[in-house]
């Protein structure tokens, strides 16, 4: 069964896909007749499909996030590749497959992540600090398992939100030892904490976000994981007026570094600082990785991105 | 006993007033000596002052926002008039004058702008809010009735802060009538809320704000006065996620409009907007209402005002 | 008769509209067909809408602000509501309807607003003021009864910059007595003043903008109303050097506050500093409330709003 | 007799000099003495200088802006070149010296530059073009003879206005002739109107800005010479709504191009797009020439120009 | 034979034309029909047309950039011209056809401006100076006779660059004559260099850019001219840190003049500042320019330009 | 012997220092005596002295960047700690000591520092790019012993440039790791050759700009660099069109990320992305430890640091 990276032009297929997106479309005849217009998607990436001759029960079957079995030919439509959709029917459960299947991961198995977040958070020296991360982490614990970072901008899937702090404590590690006036207490709490609100800025299945919450519009996670800190500060009975406790809200609204960027204030401590730049150096590099990933080997170059100054990433490859 | 802004060039004269700064300098001399480079202020204004041959006792006497008696002559320098003192003492409990009388205040006495930020406060119909606007209040209470709304960008002055809520509160109760699409109790808990946190941000004494805190510098007042919103809906045991801590907490976060101007989310409920409308429309109009009062009725322009794109005021008169 | 804003899905109707746009589009068969893609409104929203089957005798009847008969059925097409005509004519005479009824207005009738924008023209004390006041009002009089004030920005309805005045109008009075330090003349002579070219600047029929006048594009509305008090100044013979008009002519270059906002100067009287503020006020809640109004009620947010950060506006409801 | 731009250090010496500032400062002793802080300058260039000892008398003599005879030595300090006056008087009558000897001018006489400007004037082939430069030219004919074009920013000196205009009006005949779809009679008007108002909206004696006058301030020059172009089509007859009259206004708004340089309406013809770059073209290049004339030889770099992007000019010198 | 720019509706015809582009589009039918859609031009502009029921050899036959014969009809669709092609066939070498005559070009020869760029490089008179230039034309000397001087921006057609660059001579002539302190080597230097890389930067085929090359994506035209410099001293026996090597490569690097225009460095020597002023002025002419002839006669406002702040350009035309 | 960061109020002292700065300034009496307004400076720190009396035989003496003994006292003036100097001669051979003992320095001896980045050098596997990295290296082999990587922004000591690339070089290792799709010949060349120029560009002496040459005036590093590179690939035999040659422009080229920043180019491969962010995470993390160290440790607060968005660092200490 062939995956979608590797479908060719005039290839004819049968296998299982995830539904994407669908919307009911009408041809321009007379009287016009519905068809689908549909995203396909596996692991390995995605395609357009159209399904022509779409009966009152298909409108009653099929609908976005849907795993479905289809019959179908690839063809060039305007020098991009196409699916025509001949047979299409929903995965039964007997098929054996699983939606987790078909969608775009974190390379890195989530409970592995979460593991590695809670070692992270463990290893925190400062009892104080350990509980208010413990307190924000519980909150979003189950979420962390799938979550993605961000809607489309870096680590857009399946427990990205996790992978991507796991990458950034690595960095952290590595910046505490080279660099030892840093405190590795607050590196490692403001990593954690930094995004930690951002499970319920968004609403987000299988690793796609599909908008975000009436707090998240209002508040924003930034102000969110800043209310939480006092929320667990409160709980656990720590002085809201510590430096602890003001030096954590200081990491969480400063990350952005700017204000046109969603900062309230900005990086005034070493960690603080420092949070921003590995903050950054991850979501960047990340960017740049996604994007030659699901870009086909044959293209020399990735589609523009907003995030690396809305330019396009060349392939270089050099021979030795 | 003539006050600041009557003196003329050649004036001498005895009078009591508030030493806003004092500076040892040394002159140029050889051995160099020291004397006092001094600002003296009544509630009409303020005065540049110098006080030559300055004794070692003198520097151990004289410190700044202390009340002074002083004997001197004003003159010209650099075609600004000047103070040459020539005599100076403390003031004594003898001598029946009283610190407060010699800054500049609010136009409306302290108390009867705290009475009206009450009577504002209870004017609140939902109860939820009131609790949260009374919680946020009575941590400030008593800052409040002296605390300016700024260092220098407007309202700096005694009780600045609860003049700017309390004619903030007169054209919100104002735009209620005329546009009932606002809801009041928002608008006047919003009003109330937007710089509640500010006595906290920064130390003030007598009306002049000296340094700003440490939480004021790392967090700002948008910030700590979202997370006294968080922590009131806790110890009142309102649900953190009701659209009213919601609604409340967007007013604060969202009041400066821009991310340039600190706030993380711009505005998105009618009442944000216009809190946003009225605090800029406050601010603007007393910048230029205390330049035209604090420059010299001879003067036909203000000082340049950053907060009025940097541009000074023309005194336009029109002849009837 | 069922308005646009009650219509739903699979509801057959017959009533009558206005035709706001018209586009003669063709189907992609061969030979291609004609239809018309359609806006129809009325006073209470607007709805696409198309007319399959068009003879070449409908594409000589039937052209934009014409008023017509339909007979039609809602349908949601991509999750949108729209209209499939099924018959149209023109409205004949004989059906006494209006153009006027089918069209968004402001709320308050033009008569009553134009009254009021010459009462308050005669409330002001000084002489010279209001003839110059007069004399541009004179100018544009009949087009004050229904032109817009832009074209989509805000108060982009029938009768909206005389509404637009009107209310500036009242926050004016409100400001005079609240800060007696404004001079109420020129408050009230900027307010009538700062947008009275717009009527000579765009072309307006129905209170809907079609285009900008030559004059429009090449001097803008601020330029041509300065030049207007200009010529008001010489046929009134008023020295064009006097200080009432030089605060004229700033009140109105100044009005945009910001040189990239349109303003070759920045606001340097109080009037000026209050104008703007008001203009800014009242044009940023109207934007909210109109947005509001324009929404379907079971919809909690509106459209993205271009003046208001490009942020939509969310329908807060908080309980009792 | 020595110019200033010849003096080395040590030298000593007698001549005339224009007192171009004069501030009256003290020494720190005390008693604190008077002194005078002076920039001294003739056609060359400017020097500070320092005139210890002044007497009551002196205070009641020199003035800035006079003529005097001063005995001095040359000498360096902080790396500068100063002067020590040991002597100095007012010029006489009978010195036969004249205040245009001693200040920077343009390098063609005034006469001949108003010359040149009338001379393009009267090549204006449209009459009524003609007519409306010819009623602007003579409300400020006289002020041509010696106007600067600005306070510091380019063609800053006695007759540098005229001087601009004579030079842009070459450049705009070469390019017409080289671009024959330009009319020569909109950029000949152009470049005759677009500063015109200047000389208004400015105080300047002897090519010196001192000030900037009231509608100067509150209009600012691009507003008051559009409606000088109200005025003069009023006066002479021409219909302010003519092609015409829109032409002249819109190049003289659209001129500094952006609206944060000034301009309320950006250039939307192609001689307004030509004005702005033949203005941009001069001045830029002017700025250049004057730097490095008023840079001694012997240094390699001019001071940082602001309107070069506050960058310094390398004076480059090639071997042949 | 009629010219595109001559068409009106309803106008049948046959003639030559140039396949600009061409795109297989299918119908929204079931089954999906073949059809091109298609820009044909001309010298003197161009339209779209579609080409229905398209042949499976017709997609093996026409391709962009090929010379068609063309049968078809004017017609108007949604307010423009388009046209309906009946038949189409390649040209044949017997038609007596040649590409050349179907593309916009510059209005002079190109062998001609060639001859005048190699003249201005003789005219050099250090002989250091005009080897450097030598060597770098003599790169391009080929691409010089037919590239653009850019995708789109400006002179964006057959020999557009060397037209551009012998304008800019002829403005460098002249300045250098009105301003003697300009160095007449380094501006034509400066001019022939300045955008020299372009043709290794871009991919073109008569006049039409199609892509930018590698090393025009990651080097740009700016940085690869100065490489070029470098390499022409090293190859010409040239001291790489004489002044004239130094001076070539700045104006090269800053004739963008601003960092976010491409400069790595901003003009630091009179040339410099001339070079980006004459740069400026050229292509923004030319671009007013070749608008108002590209725009039908009948429109008076051209399209939006984006080198000209977004704006149209209005056709002022004034009776005499 | 006291270091300078350890005096304290009224401590006398005799030590050897470096005289950093030295301006000769005169007093107000009259005759104005000259004195010396000093910088003296040892590796902890640096602070303001006088030196009164100056006699003119001290002016032929003391120079700027000379080693001074010196007799004096420390007092605070205007709440900032002083010096005032009673003696002082010039350090002889016979004293011991050595400038670099007074200066501050990176905290790696140089030639350690050298032989990381050579070592860095040899692991580059592909030889050619190895070559080009190294002929760029050879040319300033020598001032990467001492230079500093820039005159205040960051790492502005003795061997600070070579100190930054050996940071870089660390983090590159640790990311080419922890991401293998970067390629680490690239990386490695990329932080050698990024800054290569900056020795070229500027003059330095004991890790102290004193000013920029002019070709790092008129070029800048960035340019120089890329230059070099065509230099080292001519000389090399390398093919000037090679990906690995472009590949090497273009890291270079792109480091400063943006066009404001001094990039013409922004980074489009993998590698260039990551060396921009390398760059940035040592550089700003630089800043703050640096101005942590050089803030004394009883102050809470450093200065406002402009490159970490002009706010200071506060010295965040929590208990354990």
């Amino acid at each position: 069964m062939k995956q979608i990276n590797q479908l060719a032009p005039q290839d004819e297929f049968i296998g299982f896909f995830l539904l994407r997106e669908l919307t009911v479309k009408q041809t321009n005849g007379n009287p016009p007749k519905d068809y689908f217009d549909i995203v396909l998607c596996d692991s390995t990436g995605q395609l357009s499909a159209k399904y022509w001759d779409v009966s009152p029960s298909d409108k009653e079957t099929f609908f976005p996030m849907g795993l479905v079995k289809v019959q179908g030919m690839a063809h060039l439509y305007r020098e991009k590749l196409q699916i025509k959709i001949t047979k299409m029917r929903l995965a039964a459960d007997s098929d054996g497959v699983s939606l987790t299947d078909f969608i775009r991961s974190a390379p890195i198995r989530p409970v592995d992540l979460v593991f590695a977040i809670k070692q992270a958070m463990n290893a925190i020296q400062d009892g104080e600090i350990r509980k208010v991360v413990a307190y924000c982490v519980q909150k979003v614990e189950e979420k962390l398992m799938h979550y993605p970072a961000a809607k489309t901008h870096h680590h857009a899937y399946f427990a990205g939100l996790a992978y991507h702090m796991t990458r950034m404590l690595e960095i952290g590690d590595f910046l505490c030892k080279q660099r030892p006036f840093l405190n590795p207490d607050l590196i490692r709490a403001g990593i954690i904490l930094h995004d930690i609100a951002k499970p319920e800025e968004m609403t987000a299945e299988l690793g796609i976000v599909s908008d975000y919450s009436l707090k998240g519009k209002l508040l924003g996670h930034i102000a969110m994981a800043a209310n939480w800190i006092t929320e667990a500060a409160i709980m656990e009975n720590i002085d809201l007026d510590s430096p602890k406790i003001i030096a954590l809200q200081h990491l969480v609204l400063s990350h952005h570094n700017l204000g046109e960027w969603g900062s309230p204030v900005q990086p005034q401590t070493a960690e603080a600082v420092a949070l921003h730049q590995i903050d950054t150096l991850d979501a960047k590099l990340q960017m740049v990785e996604d994007a030659l990933d699901t870009t086909p080997e044959s293209e020399e170059w990735t589609p523009f991105i907003r995030g690396l100054e809305n330019k396009p990433i060349y392939r270089m490859k050099l021979e030795p």
